[in-house]
C-alpha cells in the first residue's frame, strides 16, 4: 500500500475515533446538566419509550426487509454465486449489512441523546439563553458527531478490509435502506402525530398547542425525534457514505489505470479532514449570554468550511495531490453554501416570500396555497442552476487531467459539499430538540419567560434548518451525479469480464434512454405521493383514536386531576401506520427500476437514473421550500401580522402550514434517499442488466 | 414534384377548404337557431363585446411583440442577413407573420361561434337536451374545423411556396407565439375572473354563482371564450402545426438522402386523412332524444379514430408507403386515447381519486389539497410510461428502414396522435360553450327545468374535457420529442454548410448536456409559477374593484331594478393584467433558453430541451389532472354527499377548486405552449448556438 493512502487510512481512523471521544464528551457534559422538574422528567420517560419502540419496531421490520435482501445479495451480487467468487457475494452481503447496523446504531445513539437534551435545554431556560443554547447544540452535536464518525469509520473498514468495490457500494446499499425506513418511515410517524394533534387539538378543541391533555402530545414529540433526529441523521449518513463511496469507486478505476493510489487516498484525506473540521467547528461555537443564536449556528458552519479549505489545500501542498480536484471540491463547498443562502431567502420571515403568503393568506387558504406552491416552484431555479454550475465547473477543472477525472471531480465536488456535513447534521438535530424543549417547557409549567427563550432557540433552528436543507439537497444532487458515474464504472467492469462492448454514455435520443427517462422523471413525485396519501390515511386512524379517548376517558377534557390520555394507543398507531404506508412506497421504486432494468438494459437505466435525478432535486428542492415558506408565514401571522393569532389570516396560514408538514418533513427530504436506494441497486445489478435485457 | 406528393398537396388543399366550408354551413345552422330572450341577447352582446376588447389589445400587443420577432427574424435568421441568402430571411419572416395571423384568425373565429353559440344553446335547452346539446357541439365543431383547416392549409401553402425547413420553422414559430399569448393570456385572464367573482360572489355575499349583480360575472363569461375557446385553439393549432413540421423537416432530410419524396407526400396524406376523418366524425356526430351527451360527444372521437385508421392503412396500400411508419401513428394514436382513458380515470367523478378527496375534504382544506396533489402527482406516471412507450415502439418500428427513420417514426406517431385534433377542439369548445350557456340561463332568468338541462350537459364537458386535455398533453408530448430530433437535423443543415462536425446525439454524461438538462427541467415550473403568481396579483385587483364597486354603486348589492353594475372596468382590468403578468414569464422562458445556448452551445440546448421536455410534461400532467379532480370534488360533495352543500366538506372542496383553477386552466395547459416556443426558438437558433458559445 502506497504511503499517502496508509497515511490517509490512519488519519481516517483516529478522526473518526476522535469524533468518537468528543460525541462522548459531550454526550455526558449534556447529560450533567442540572434538572429537577418532576414533570418534565415523567414525560421525558415518556418520549424516550416512544422513541424507543419505533426505533425497535422500525429496526425489527428492517432487519426482516435487510434479511431478504442480503440473501438475494449473498445469491446474486455481484453476480451470481455458480458463476463468481463466492467469497465477493459473502463479503458484499456483510458489508450491506454493517452499512445499515451502523447507521443503525448512529441514530440510536442520536435519539438517546435528543431525549435527554431537551430535558436539559427546557430546564437550562430557565437561567437564559445562553445555556440553554450550549444544551441543544452540543445534544445535537452528538448526534453529527456519532453519524460522520461511524460512516467514516465503516468505509474505511469495507475499505481496508475488502478492497472491492462491490463491497463498498454495499455497504452503502445497507445504509440506504435504513435511510429508507428511517427517514420516509419517521416522516410519516412525525407528520401523522403533528397533523392529528393539531388538528383535534388546535382546531377541534381549541386547547394549546403541546396541551397534556391531547393523547397524540408525546406522539408528537416522539415524532420530532425519531423523524427530524433519526431519520435526518440516517438520510445524511447515507448521503455521505454514498458520495465517499462514489468518489472510491471512480479513484479505484482511476488508479488501476494510473498505478499507484493516490487518488483513493485524496477521497480519505478529504473525508478526514472534513469530519475534522465539523469537530472544530463544533467545539468552537459559542454564544454570547444574550446573544443571536441564528449568528452562532451560522458562524460555526463558516469556521468549519474556512477549516476544510485551508486543510485540504495543505494536504494537497504536503502531498502533491491535484490541484484541480481541490478546486472541484471547494466549488462544491462554495455552491453548497449559496444554495443554502438562497433557501434561506425563499423561507425567512425577512424577506419578501414569506411576507407576500402571509399578506395571501388575508383572502383564503386557497391564496395561501397558491402563492406558497408558486414561490416553492421558482426557488427551485436558483439551486438547479447552482448544481449545474458546480458540475459543469468541476469537470472542466478536472478532464485535462486525463480521461475519468472529470467524472471523478464532480464527486470531488460532492465530497467537499458534504465535508461539513457533520455540522449540518449537528445544526439539523438542534432543531427538534429546542422544539421539544419548547413542548416540555409548557407541560411542565416552566412560565412565560422560559417560553420566550425556548421560542428564540425554536426560530433559530427553523432558520437555520432552511439553509442545511438546501445545502443537503444540493450535496445529494452532486451525489447523484456521481453515482451515475460510478454506474458507469460497474457497467464497464462486467462488460470487460464478459468480453461485451462498455457504454459512454447515456445518450438522450437513444429511445431506450428517453424512455427510461420518462419513466424515471415520473417515480420522485409517485413516491412523494404515496408518502404523502399514507400520512393523510394514518393521521385518520389516529384522530378516530384521540376522538374515542376524549369520549370514553372520563374527565380527560376537562382536565381533571390523576386523568391521564393513554398516550402509547396513539404512539403505536403512527407506528405501525408509518411503516405499513412506508413498504408499498419502497417497493414500487425499487420494482420500476428493476422493471426497466429488465426491459431497457443499462441504457434504459442511465436514463431512467437521469430523469429520476433531475425531477427529484426538483420535487425535493419544491416541496422542502414550500414546506418551509408556510411554517414560517403561519409564524409571521402569528407574531401579530394581518391579524394575528385567531384571525381569518391566521385560520388561511394554518392551512398552509398542514400543507407544508408532509411536504417538508415527509415527502420532500425522502427524495434524497429515494434517489439514492435506486442508484445503488441500478449499480449493484449492472451486471444483470448488462446480460439479460428484453431491449 | 413526385406524383404522390402533387396529389396529397392537393388533397391537404381541398380537405382544408372542404372544412372550411363545412364550418361555414356549421355557423350558419347554429346562427339559425331559435332565440328571443332580450335579457340573454343584452348580456350576450356584453360578453361579446368584452370578449372582443380581450382580443383586440391581445392582438395589438402581439403585433408588437410579432413585429420585434419578425425583424430580428429577418436580420439574423436562418442566417445572419450578410452572410446568407436575404430571400431566406424575408421568407421566414413572412412565414412568421402568417403562422401568428392564421391562429389568430382561427381564434377569432371561434370566438364568435363562441358568443353566439352559447346564447343558442341556452335557448335550445328550453326545448330539451338533444337541441341543446347539437348547438353547443356544433358551436364547437366551427372552432375545430376553422383550426385544423388552417393549420393544414398554412402549412400547405408555406411548403408550395417556400419549400423551405426555415419557412416552415418560421410559420410554427409564428403560431407558438400566439399560442403563449392566447394560452397563457387567456388563462391568466380567465382565472382572474373566476376567482374573484366567485371570491366576492360566493363567499363574501354568499350570491349566486352567475348572479348578475357581480360586477365580474360578465368577465367571467368571457373568459371562458378567451380562455377555454380562443386559448386552446390556439393551444392546439400550435400542437398540430409543431407535429407537422417536425415531421416534414424529418421528412425532408429523409427524401433529400433517398431521392423521391415520398415521405413527405406521407406527412401530407396523414394530416389530410386526419381532418377528413375529423370532418366526418363531426357529421356524423348525433344525440337521441334525452340521450347521454358523454357519449355523443365519445362515440364521435371513436368515429373520428377508426375512419382514420382505416383510411391511412388505405393510403398506405395504394401508395406504397411504408407499413411500419403506418404502424407508428397506429401506436401513437391508440396510446392517446389510452392517456386520455387514465386521465379520466384520476378526474372523473365515478372513480376512487375524486371520491377519496372528497371524503378528505371532511377533515378540512389541508387535506383537501394534500390529498388532490398527491393523486395528481400519481396520475403522472401512466402518461409517462405511455408516452415513453409509444415512443419506444415507433422508434424500434421504424428503425429497420434506415438511418433516420426511426426520429420520423416517433413524429408520425405524434402525427397519428393529432390526427384527431379537430374532434378534440370541437369537443373541447364544447365545454366553455355549455358552461356559459348554463350562466346566461341563469342570468335569462329560463327556469330550474333549463338549469339542469344546461347542468347536464356541462358536466359531459367537463368529463371530456379531462380526457381530450390528457390527450393534448401526450401529442404535446410525442410532438416536443419530435421537435427534438428537428433541432438535430437543423443542426446538422448548418454544421455541413458550414463544414464543422455534426451531433449525433446528446449524452447526458457530457458535463454541457447535464448542465442543460437541470436548468430546462427548473423552467416549467418557473413559468407556470409565475403565471400563478400573475393570477393572484391580478385577482387582488380585481377584487378591489368589485368591493368598489359594491362600496358605491347605490343599490347594487340589493339587486335594485335597473341598477348594474360596470362590467366593463372589471373586464380592463382582467385584460391588463393577463398581458402585463404574461410577458415576464414568457420573456424568461426565451432569454434562458438563449443564455443556456450561447453559454453551452448545441450541447447544452439538447440537455435543455431534454429536461424541459421531462419536467413539462410532468408538471402539466399533475397541474391539469390535479385541477380537475378538485373541480369535479367539489361538484361531487354539491350534489349531496359528504354534507352537500354549504357544509364544511364543500368549504374545504371550494378551497380545492380555487387552487385548481389556475393549475388547470392556467398554468399547466401553458406549459405544452412553452416547451413548443423554446423548441422552435432552439432550432430556429440552431447554427447561432452552433458558432457562438462559450463552452
Amino acid at each position: 500500500m502506497d504511503s499517502p493512502l496508509r497515511t490517509f487510512l490512519i488519519l481516517a481512523a483516529i478522526v473518526s475515533f476522535a469524533s468518537f471521544l468528543f460525541a462522548g464528551w459531550l454526550y455526558s457534559w449534556v447529560k450533567s446538566r442540572h434538572s429537577s422538574n418532576k414533570r418534565i422528567a415523567q414525560v421525558g420517560k415518556l418520549i424516550t419509550a416512544g422513541a424507543n419502540t419505533f426505533l425497535k419496531r422500525e429496526y425489527i421490520m428492517l432487519s426482516k426487509f435487510a434479511g431478504v435482501a442480503a440473501a438475494l445479495i449473498l445469491v446474486f451480487l455481484p453476480r451470481p454465486i455458480w458463476l463468481g467468487e463466492p467469497l465477493d457475494n459473502v463479503m458484499m452481503a456483510l458489508a450491506y449489512i454493517a452499512g445499515a447496523a451502523f447507521s443503525a446504531a448512529a441514530g440510536k445513539i442520536g435519539i438517546q441523546i435528543a431525549t435527554i437534551a431537551n430535558m436539559k435545554t427546557a430546564e437550562a431556560a430557565k437561567e437564559g439563553i445562553q445555556p440553554s443554547f450550549m444544551a441543544g447544540f452540543r445534544g445535537g452535536a452528538v448526534m453529527g458527531m456519532a453519524v460522520v464518525g461511524s460512516s467514516l469509520l465503516g468505509v474505511t473498514l469495507v475499505y481496508v478490509l475488502t478492497g472491492s468495490h462491490s463491497s463498498l457500494l454495499g455497504f452503502s446499499f445497507g445504509a440506504s435502506s435504513l435511510a429508507l425506513f428511517a427517514k420516509a418511515g419517521g416522516g410519516i410517524f412525525t407528520k401523522t402525530a403533528d397533523i392529528s394533534a393539531d388538528l383535534v387539538g388546535k382546531v377541534e378543541l381549541g386547547i394549546p398547542e403541546d396541551d397534556p391533555r391531547n393523547p397524540a402530545v408525546i406522539a408528537d414529540n416522539v415524532g420530532d425525534n425519531v423523524g427530524d433526529v433519526a431519520g435526518m441523521g440516517a438520510d445524511l449518513f447515507d448521503s455521505n457514505v454514498a458520495s465517499m463511496v462514489a468518489a472510491l469507486v471512480m479513484a479505484g478505476s482511476l488508479d488501476k489505470l494510473m498505478g499507484g493510489k493516490m487518488n483513493t487516498a485524496m477521497v480519505f484525506a478529504y473525508t478526514a479532514i472534513g469530519l475534522l473540521s465539523s469537530i472544530i467547528g463544533v467545539a468552537t461555537a459559542r454564544i454570547g449570554r444574550g446573544g443571536d443564536p441564528t449568528k452562532a449556528l451560522n458562524s460555526s458552519t463558516y469556521v468549519t468550511t474556512s477549516v476544510f479549505g485551508a486543510l485540504t489545500a495543505l494536504a494537497t501542498w504536503a502531498f502533491g495531490f491535484e490541484w484541480r480536484v481541490w478546486g472541484a471540491s471547494a466549488v462544491g463547498l462554495i455552491v453548497g453554501v449559496i444554495i443554502g443562502i438562497t433557501s434561506d431567502y425563499f423561507t425567512n420571515d425577512t424577506k419578501s416570500p414569506v411576507k407576500m403568503v402571509a399578506k395571501a393568506s388575508e383572502s383564503g387558504p386557497a391564496f395561501t396555497i397558491l402563492s406558497g406552491i408558486s414561490y416553492g416552484l421558482v426557488s427551485a431555479l436558483p439551486a438547479m442552476i447552482g448544481i449545474a454550475i458546480s458540475a459543469l465547473v468541476a469537470y472542466k477543472l478536472c478532464d485535462p487531467l486525463g480521461p475519468g477525472y472529470a467524472m471523478f471531480g464532480i464527486s470531488m465536488a460532492a465530497v467537499g459539499m458534504l465535508s461539513i456535513v457533520g455540522m449540518i447534521i449537528s445544526n439539523d438535530a438542534y432543531g427538534p430538540i429546542v422544539d421539544n424543549a419548547r413542548g416540555l417547557a409548557e407541560i411542565g409549567n416552566l412560565g412565560e419567560d422560559v417560553l420566550a427563550t425556548t421560542d428564540e432557540l425554536d426560530s433559530a433552528g427553523n432558520t437555520v434548518k432552511a439553509i442545511t436543507k438546501g445545502f443537503a439537497i444540493g450535496a445529494a444532487g452532486l451525489t447523484v451525479i456521481a453515482l451515475l458515474g460510478a454506474f458507469i464504472s460497474e457497467v464497464n467492469i462486467a462488460a470487460s469480464e464478459l468480453g461485451v462492448a462498455g457504454i459512454v454514455g447515456f445518450d438522450v435520443m437513444n429511445p431506450l434512454v428517453f424512455f427510461g427517462m420518462l419513466v424515471g422523471a415520473a417515480v420522485p413525485p409517485l413516491f412523494s405521493a404515496m408518502l404523502m396519501l399514507g400520512v393523510n390515511r394514518n393521521a385518520q386512524r389516529m384522530v378516530a383514536e384521540i376522538h374515542r379517548q376524549f369520549n370514553t376517558i372520563v374527565g380527560l377534557k376537562e382536565g381533571k386531576p390523576g386523568v391521564e390520555p393513554e398516550y402509547d394507543r396513539c404512539i403505536v398507531i403512527a407506528t405501525e401506520g408509518a411503516i405499513k404506508e412506508l413498504i408499498p412506497a419502497g417497493l414500487v421504486a425499487i420494482l420500476l427500476t428493476i422493471a426497466v432494468g429488465f426491459i431497457g438494459g443499462v441504457q434504459a437505466i442511465g436514463g431512467y437514473l437521469t430523469g429520476n435525478i433531475v425531477s427529484g432535486l426538483l420535487f425535493a428542492l419544491f416541496m422542502s421550500n414550500s414546506g418551509g415558506l408556510w411554517d414560517n408565514s403561519k409564524k409571521f401571522v402569528e407574531s401579530g401580522n394581518h391579524g394575528g393569532k385567531g384571525s381569518p389570516a391566521h385560520k388561511a396560514a394554518v392551512v398552509g402550514d398542514t400543507v407544508g408538514d408532509p411536504f417538508k418533513d415527509t415527502a420532500g427530504p425522502s427524495i434524497n434517499t429515494q434517489i439514492t436506494v435506486i442508484s445503488l441497486v441500478s449499480s449493484i445489478m449492472a451486471t444483470l442488466f448488462l446480460t439479460l435485457s428484453l431491449f
